[in-house]
């Protein structure tokens, strides 16, 4: 196995031969000093980082369970202030609380950091190795990973930011830029009190001199090709429920289904609400007004959208979903305008009644549907949930409860924006290929930064790469097996390049 | 405590007192030679009546596991056979056996029995004593019962019906009327077979010689007043299945919801499938030509529904199903007629994707709603099934796949029929009081005598009480502490009493 990124020169090759081929202009940044003493002093640490990791790993805190809601927050103030915070807070937020840290360099420019510290909650025994453990396993064709729970999200890639830090430490460097950030613990439950925590008038007077927000991520797939995210779609998660404990016409408990001749079905109200939710086709949201506020894709999104095909399988992606064909026997473009451009009403799942195999003759007295909205621009999280709720109302399901369980809308950076120009320099220079993404279909809450009233920049940026968030044996790349893929040590060089070239961007904000 | 059923003489005075309180005139039936004798061989045999409960209690067979699907039936023929049947044999049904036994007495007429030695699944963590011990507990103001799966489902009340054949055999009695006994074991997973089985010839031959057929149950109320059913709703029970087993539009698993922007989702397209099934009302079948066949309630129906509400709490009836309101706030009246007149389509039960506390962001692979039609007269269930089927593809619901898990039509006997006439008189002449019953809400295979071609009556007899029926720690009535209501013995000697009033219908069909 070859480690190239861990040797400066031959990067410098790789950059020199690749430069070509990316398609944005390069800028001159200034001088980065020492390039190969940084590069030293990560590999130098390499153990110890990874051991970072690994302890991270074995503090999960898991919001929706109340695990480790007082340690987690703290641990995160504590990895902050080791890696060259001078300040570092918990802030409460009416939840799980977040973190506040800030890192004064005397620069011009100010990078707003967003990190989580919770994770998404796992059953030990789907798992092939310990989930709290971080074991570090040889992936075949892969390379090296840590396999464990919050090992990619966001945990490993949130590490190499910190990494980059102790850098600078190591070498004696201070940093070009200085550094806000901002760490909640509840991101797995949909960031629900993170507009509480940017509501706090110490948080957005930091926040507000930021030149923008951006999340640690491993955005490399399995040939090299980085991307550069311009936005994401919101999402907000809620329950529609209807039973005994909404209205008296339904039984407070399953009974006896031969009742149902003259008992009201909570299972069939339910069914006779979400059914107006979408229309016949099963897919296009029908609440009233819900495109007022969508904007279409322009024509250069289009543009970026089939140059984020080229070389990609159309086969592949239906094989990555296990479907035969997209939403109206769409062609590939098509399909992939619609993924980026369209809200959804999406069924998560369905929960009424006799749930086992066969039949068993009930009539329920509860259904629930779990639901999420994800939202384009330029619609908001308020402006969902008002016009469910009046939709619902207009049409008499007043006995249909709505519980939002959390969200937050869409958020969407300009191209031109300083954080994403640096970003498109960091990987020129070190002649990665990269694909602009127009907007993720999945979500994050960068919308919290990007929308009213703080109006930030906000982008996720990260080398390496991983897989099985959410899921059983969750990893993140340590030692890459091919040298187009970067590892931690590579991922966390990065950062230093992109934090000079943030610097270079410019002092319009301190 | 009192038992003055087992005391022929109290027995006469009760009779006498009350008779002149029954509606129905008594005729004359033919004398029933040494009734006391046959008071005193019950009385003699009731603990060993009570041990062949707990045996049979403690033998389970349960269609949908596949348990004792071979013991079952062979300790149902022995049963028979002890009983006094002088043949007994298992009929292969297609599924798990039924039974088929014959008792010829020489007599002009040929009563037929019905009978499940099947009961429902239970476990025995939800029970204060174990399903199949058969334990006699005492149950504060109700007396001593037995508590097992099956107890009052349908073991205890055929066990008093046996104990009445073999009450004729201790008092060296032959019966009045021949019996055919056929009994299944797949009563609670809808009679799947039971058609097969009678369409046998050797068993249709032997049935067609039967005045009706009767099913052993227990329907006294906490009162003492006693019921006689003049039917029964049908039901078919079905599931709707929708996912990537039914179409390559859908994923085959449950993947990440933020492709369903392009990807259709299994769990809308069943509620668009279902939406069509009723009215906008939430109850009211829509299914295409639904009603062609329904006949309304004659006025002499809903005299009895009348008669049969008299007395009786409609505060009480609305909360033992847990409701404040009927459907469209109707009257007691109102809603009664409703309950026995309506077909339903019922939502037992739906299933998916994640089904979990709060919400988690996939599109599911699957969605299944388990449904059940309720069939009046004069609907059967091959209608009910290919107008479903017909109605979902007239809307191209040709990926909605329809599972039908069994079911039976309707059953219906007119009042004037020689076995009902038989039951009240057995009531009169001892002066319990009863209600006709036009038809139950509930369901049961007498649909399968009932209708095409064999056309016979139908009905159910038996007092005593029970309850618990599917749920835990179900129960019935051995020794009854309120002297209105009967207990084991006293249910075996009206069983005794109905034979000869059976007999007494006269011999126009062997």
């Amino acid at each position: 196995m070859n480690w190239p990124w861990g040797y400066p020169m031959r990067r410098l090759m790789i950059a020199l031969v690749l430069t070509t081929v990316s398609a944005t202009a390069v800028q001159a940044a200034p001088a980065m000093p020492k390039r190969d003493a940084f590069a030293a002093a990560i590999a130098a640490r390499h153990d110890r980082t990874v051991q970072d990791l690994r302890d991270w790993i074995a503090l999960p805190t898991i919001a929706a369970m109340g695990m480790n809601v007082k340690e987690g927050p703290e641990y995160m103030r504590k990895l902050a202030l080791d890696a060259g915070f001078q300040q570092a807070k918990v802030i409460e937020s009416g939840g799980v609380p977040a973190v506040l840290a800030m890192l004064d360099a005397g620069a011009p420019v100010t990078l707003g950091i967003y990190m989580m510290y919770d994770v998404k909650h796992y059953d030990p025994a789907e798992w092939s190795s310990p989930p709290l453990e971080g074991r570090l396993v040889d992936r075949p064709g892969v390379g090296q990973v840590i396999v464990g729970r919050g090992a990619v999200n966001q945990k490993g890639p949130q590490t190499a930011f910190l990494a980059a830090l102790q850098a600078f430490k190591a070498t004696g460097r201070k940093l070009p830029v200085n550094l806000v950030l901002i760490a909640e613990g509840e991101e797995e439950i949909a960031s629900t009190n993170l507009p509480n925590v940017v509501a706090n008038p110490e948080v957005a007077a930091v926040l507000k001199k930021t030149i923008g927000i951006i999340g640690a991520s491993a955005l490399q797939n399995s040939e090299g090709t980085a991307g550069i995210s311009l936005g994401a779609k919101g999402a907000v998660e809620f329950q529609l429920i209807v039973g005994g404990e909404t209205s008296d016409r339904y039984p407070k408990a399953d009974v006896h289904s031969s009742v149902h001749a003259r008992v009201e079905s909570p299972a069939w109200r339910l069914v006779k609400a979400l059914d107006t939710l979408v229309a016949d086709d099963g897919h296009t949201p029908a609440i009233d007004g819900w495109f007022e506020n969508v904007q279409p894709l322009t024509p250069r999104q289009k543009e970026i959208i089939a140059n984020g095909l080229k070389g990609t399988s159309e086969a592949e992606a239906k094989a990555a979903v296990g479907v035969g064909r997209w939403i109206n026997d769409e062609d590939y473009q098509t399909s992939s305008e619609r993924l980026v451009s369209q809200p959804t009403v999406n069924i998560q799942g369905l929960v009424s009644g006799y749930m086992g195999p066969g039949g068993k003759t009930v009539l329920p007295g509860r259904a629930e549907a779990k639901l999420e909205f994800r939202l384009v621009p330029n619609m908001t999280r308020a402006e969902a949930e008002a016009k469910l709720k009046a939709h619902l109302l207009k049409r008499g399901f007043s006995d249909v409860q709505v519980v939002v369980s959390g969200g937050y809308g869409p958020n969407q950076t300009d191209e031109t924006a300083a954080l994403v120009k640096a970003q498109q320099r960091t990987l020129d220079k070190q002649g990665i290929p990269y694909r602009l993404i127009v907007r993720n279909a999945g979500s994050w809450p960068g919308a919290i930064f990007n929308g009213a009233p703080l109006n930030l920049p906000t982008g996720q940026f990260g080398l390496s790469r991983g897989n099985g968030a959410h899921a059983p044996n969750e990893w993140y790349l340590i030692r890459s097996a091919n040298p187009k893929v970067a590892g931690i040590d590579e991922a966390t060089l990065a950062w230093v390049d992109l934090l000079y070239e943030v610097a270079a961007a410019g002092g319009k904000k301190k």
